[in-house]
């Protein structure tokens, strides 16, 4: 299934043309917000004051044209209770101020329709949560499947139309995940370029503030709310490009779906006259004794948590306790030799990649699988690691090269959700955005 | 005993009006280093190459005029192995390439002289090395002295005229600690604006690569070099400068000689016009519980040195074996923390200082003490480690702060030497370098 919802870009000319209104368009996204297929997504939603706001005739010609984005629950908003998608932090102080992101959406026009569900503490890109539910994946329409996550309520509000932007994180592709298996578009920008403040954070070194959208063109606008900048739109032809794509680690072991609609995307594309070449990356396959020591994940997590899991143990999903207590026994010289050896696992790859503009690889390796085989229980704890793993692999390595990635959906109209993910380093933001805007409509043809 | 030799700034004038040339004062230089003041201060000389190049006239009119510069052992100049005042290194690969700081004075037209000794992998403020020896306090007359460290050679060698400029490094104050206690100017610059590569590392977060030199004059002309960039001069009067002093931590114990010349010093100052508010400043003394798990140094040292520890123990300083160890225990999850608490108290004390140019402080609490107290000796341990914690107290805040700072001389010529401290936050070096110019003109009148 493809996304058929028109994106903001769409919309916001809509509205400026009279064709339809921002209180219009927000009673829809409520109604989506309310319908079954969003059961799960939200933990809470602001219908009255978001329908009191959508009324407000000076957003009309905002940036976000008064349109509903739904915000991850990890994320601050004023005189509310951040609780991460747990319940260990249902007792905490409200928020006294918006967090950067939140402010900014808010102040380009964006209306607050509610907060999304997530996994616990935005561990896991399965998107499981055993305290407020699982959502299903909206792409799903034979059983119930995973959304993806950390961002998985996000993902689904923005598949189903109950919001244009679904603010989220991306620490090991919490953004891309949810958004390759729900159909839809999720962009991590550059870490440094989105303020992570009143952020509950997972890793400190990787966690990355951006949004899920329908399509590249709000991809862009999205970005540029949160980054504050203006991205430099190019149009150079996509031949002018060169695309790699890496034949190690991030080709092995896709399912037949994801095989078929990753190869045909790349022959859609060469049709079109991009230049792509196979290349080795063989650094790839290091990330994994890299981060045997648990990564950055574990440590930072533990240093945030280690009061919080000493008292509420028990409160906690056990899978993600498991999780975070790994970093306890983590030595500070492994942290240490963790960064440096990052640094020149990083150094390397990018000496790889400097004649590239851009890296092709499929987002995840397998398409959704139903949420029966990893929903909470620890009969199925093992089957929920393996997917886990597997759903992490690709994207993480984004991450630890300090880059950006953008996924882009890549199946047939028929298929189950693949994304294409299109890849670099540091600050090659817009550079990426570009080529992605060039890639969905050839690969929509 | 003040410093009477002429300084560099004094020297390359002198040259350019022919009334002495490079390889005379190399001569002089090389005369120096073989004196009985500079015993142990050098682990190695290069007399030969030094006259070689001194007689150079290409260099005559180079920045650093083909005159003496002297390198801490902890850098790498090609074709030398970097011993780092260790026995352990001493079959090491010698070092491909100079790393950035001996490239840049070299190509300054600096000449080195040699390499000089240090507190063995730069830990500790006392200086003493018991495979090397201890060089002796260039201005004690009574008895055996300690130099300070870790530069303990660097400052011997620039105090004693076998260097004009002593090339060495500072993490908890080991430019400044030896400055002080020799007479001398050191300045330890904010530390990203000097490369810290090809430099065998105590702390990656807090080592910074700077210069021991005679005068303020020099310390800019050395700054200059080693960071590749200006500074901005200026001519503000020192009133219109507004200064600080700490009453909190820094001047805790001072012994009488400290206390009597920081008096007077600030005394002077003020009569000059200079304008000082004593302020609380409580936060510094947070910083011994901040750093109770071991600090950066601990296992960021461990992390570089823990196989060569693990096999050759016993070829350690075991004062520093034992310092390094500690950071064997210290956790991630500490670590992390440590970080985030020091990203807390910088912020804080930020606070305090923004309203203010510079921070005066003495730059250590006590005079040089014999080197027979403090010698290699598990007998004298103990005596060690506190003097060690008095040397680095109040120069390891300016590291801990990610800040800069100038040691000038500011006692007077019949006293053992007293160190002024001229400080504040990251990127005030030239502020800080425009102040100490007068503030030294003002304490030698």
């Amino acid at each position: 299934m493809q996304i058929q919802l028109p994106d903001l870009s769409t919309t916001r000319r809509a509205i400026r043309a009279g064709l339809t209104s921002a209180h219009e368009e927000m009673d829809r996204a409520i109604g989506a917000s309310a319908s079954d297929s969003c059961r799960n997504a939200f933990l809470k939603t602001f219908e009255e004051s978001a329908r009191t706001q959508s009324r407000d005739s000076s957003l009309a010609n905002s940036c976000l044209a008064g349109l509903a984005v739904s915000v991850k629950d990890l994320f601050d908003v004023q005189g509310q209770v951040t609780t991460a998608g747990s319940i260990v932090l249902s007792d905490a102080a409200p928020a006294r101020q918006d967090c950067p992101a939140v402010a900014r959406l808010k102040s380009a026009g964006g209306v607050l329709i509610g907060r999304t569900n997530m996994s616990e503490f935005a561990f896991s890109g399965v998107g499981t949560n055993p305290h407020y539910g699982t959502p299903a994946n909206a792409a799903a329409t034979d059983v119930p499947r995973i959304p993806g996550g950390s961002s998985s309520g996000a993902a689904v509000s923005v598949a189903t139309g109950s919001a244009f932007i679904g603010l989220g994180s991306d620490t090991g592709g919490s953004i891309r995940i949810p958004a390759a298996l729900n159909g839809i578009v999720g962009f991590k920008s550059t870490a440094r370029l989105v303020p992570t403040g009143g952020a509950i954070p997972l890793s400190t070194t990787l966690d990355t503030v951006c949004a899920l959208t329908r399509s590249v063109s709000d991809a862009i606008i999205a970005h540029q709310v949160l980054a504050a900048r203006r991205v430099n739109r190019s149009n150079a032809p996509m031949s002018t490009y060169r695309l790699a794509v890496a034949r190690s680690l991030m080709q092995d072991g896709l399912d037949s779906t994801v095989a078929a609609a990753f190869q045909r995307s790349l022959d859609r594309l060469r049709a079109a006259g991009v230049v792509i070449e196979d290349i080795d990356l063989p650094e790839l396959n290091e990330l994994a004794t890299l981060q045997a020591t648990g990564g950055f994940s574990a440590a930072e997590s533990y240093a945030w948590h280690r009061t919080l899991l000493k008292n509420h143990a028990d409160q906690y999903d056990p899978r993600v306790a498991l999780r975070i207590q790994r970093g306890a026994s983590m030595a500070a010289s492994d942290y240490i030799e963790l960064t440096h050896a990052r640094a020149d696992w990083f150094t390397r790859v990018n000496v790889q990649l400097q004649r590239f503009d851009a890296v092709l690889s499929p987002t995840v390796p397998i398409v959704a699988p139903p949420i029966a085989q990893v929903a909470p229980g620890a009969e199925r704890d093992e089957a929920f690691f393996k997917v886990n793993g597997q759903l992490l692999r690709n994207t993480n390595v984004v991450n630890m090269f300090d880059g950006c990635a953008i996924s882009i959906p890549c199946h047939n109209p028929d298929e189950s959700p693949v994304g294409l993910m299109i890849w670099h380093g540091a600050l090659r933001d817009d550079a990426i955005l570009n080529m992605a805007l060039q890639a969905e409509r050839m690969l929509q043809k």
